[in-house]
């Protein structure tokens, strides 16, 4: 028997065939329609040209799991809100793709597909509680407890990225002040560094920049970090004490076996882990016997929303 | 069949025989001894005393529960550390009680077993997933998960109170500064009304205090608060936002069905929960048609203890 998993996407929609073992065996991607009715539509029409492709029947499909950048209620099935695709608003999605192949269809955010997927198969493989925290233009998160995903009643919970870090400070997009978005995500991080790169004219970011503050990104920051400069060493230290005290809140909160960061920045491995995980230790609460909560980036990277859709099967 | 939960408290041990409605039909309370030997063989003894009393014998008791006033592990069995009652660190505690009475025996913490309490027969009656925070002198945690206690590795989750509210901030007595316990216990609730008193001379706190600032309780500070006092206004009001953030970052976190207050603080009843449950509900994540969280305090409170423990059988 087969799953498919769909991972949708702001500009790109992608679909895999997924094995019991959790190998696609087949993958294919259309672009993101402008509608909801046209999106759903072309979805119907990828999942078809996957089984065909695969010399699959619809008897050997499992069922069909989505994940969406979005909120959705997986009990329901109903996508209730795309910030990024237009239209999709209250769409009773579920039903419609369980309609037009006759099997079973679960849906999740994108963030929770990700972490299912790194628990069966990626860093967090056979843990049983696990907190994924996925850094990159927002901050989202995923909980896996005795080995299930967590997610709230309505599917409303684990929004790990809109909890304070400092009551009244930044603004975060979700309405409130303060929140670990607003300070970890790489939007943040890159705001930290402009702001800094104002104050240290001799920064060699602003060559990278062509001096130019607008065009800083995520590579040129870290490109200059890992050269040394120390501007740029000065944002990422002050970044890893926010990110590392985010991190020791979900620690005395859940004390789970294992953190997977994901996102634009996990890119950086160890650069990042070490650091957190030595901060971590240092500031847990409790005795100094407690169990250590391991903390590693995701290995699941393009593939992670496939597989983790599918995994939702 | 019965089950007997036994309350350890700094000065106290209380010890209950609950029949399966969760009814105490029977308990005692003796005071602390002050070494753990001598502490569990006046346990050991009490728990005799109640079966003997009860008329009943160790073959219709299904199992006893303990509830502990630190850090325990509930997998183990063994006390890891309490901080206010002497010579308690790492002591195998459930095997001992094991052995007295060859039944079932199980331990967790006071903030875990009242939650479980408030959860099957208190104001969080029938709900599966619940969040508990006891504002007492510290700030307890306790979260039920798809209708079980969830703990974390080694036990040593679920500590709410230390979670940031404000990143190097007020310290708090884990190491870390800027907990929520550091803002929201009722040490930093008397804390915050002395601040004031200093700045507004004619508060009719001053009056309650015999004009001696050390002598300001809980008990004079709600009863001005009642009375109208504007300082005390002033500072609940203030309270109520450091409490209602850190409530945020739980419904955001677990979008549980039910949030119970408990602690002294909770006494409060609806003076405290009208004014939070508006307030998370203006500041959620989500759409405006997300699930709300359920608010309330608890039910149980001289009993809670026992019938928790009781309960983990």
């Amino acid at each position: 028997m087969y799953t498919i998993g769909v991972d949708i996407g702001g500009t790109s929609i992608k679909a895999g065939v997924v094995d019991e073992k959790g190998n696609i065996t087949l993958s294919l991607q259309i672009p993101t329609k402008n509608s909801p009715n046209a999106c759903i539509e072309s979805i119907i029409n990828l999942i078809k040209e996957l089984i065909e492709k695969s010399n699959l029947t619809t008897n050997q499909i499992k069922g069909i799991g989505f994940g969406f950048p979005g909120m959705v209620n997986s009990k329901t099935g109903v996508v209730d809100f795309l910030p990024n695709i237009n239209g999709w608003e209250n769409i009773d999605f579920s039903s419609k793709i369980e309609n037009a192949f006759g099997v079973k269809v679960k849906i999740t955010n994108d963030a929770n597909a990700h972490t299912l997927a790194e628990q069966k198969y990626g860093s967090a493989k056979g843990a049983n509680n696990v907190v994924m925290l996925t850094l990159g233009t927002g901050v989202g998160g995923g909980v896996i407890i005795d080995g299930k995903l967590y997610e709230g009643e309505g599917s409303k919970g684990t929004e790990l990225g809109h909890t304070t870090l400092i009551l009244g400070g930044n603004k975060c997009g979700c309405g409130r002040k303060g929140c670990l978005e607003a300070y970890v995500s790489t939007t943040a991080l890159i705001n930290q560094a402009k702001e800094q790169m104002l104050e240290n004219k001799d920064s060699a970011l602003w060559h990278l920049c062509n001096n130019n503050l607008a065009t800083l990104n995520g590579k040129i920051f870290f490109t200059e970090l890992n050269n040394g400069d120390k501007t740029a060493e000065k944002v990422f230290d002050k970044y890893i004490i926010y990110l590392s005290e985010g991190l020791l809140n979900f620690c005395n909160i859940f004390r789970p076996e294992i953190i997977v960061l994901g996102g634009g920045i996990s890119a950086q491995g160890k650069v990042l882990t070490d650091k957190i995980t030595k901060y971590c230790k240092d500031n847990y609460y409790g005795l100094t016997g407690a169990p250590e909560v391991k903390i590693v980036t995701a290995t699941l990277s393009n593939d992670a929303g496939i597989i983790g859709a599918s995994a939702l099967i």
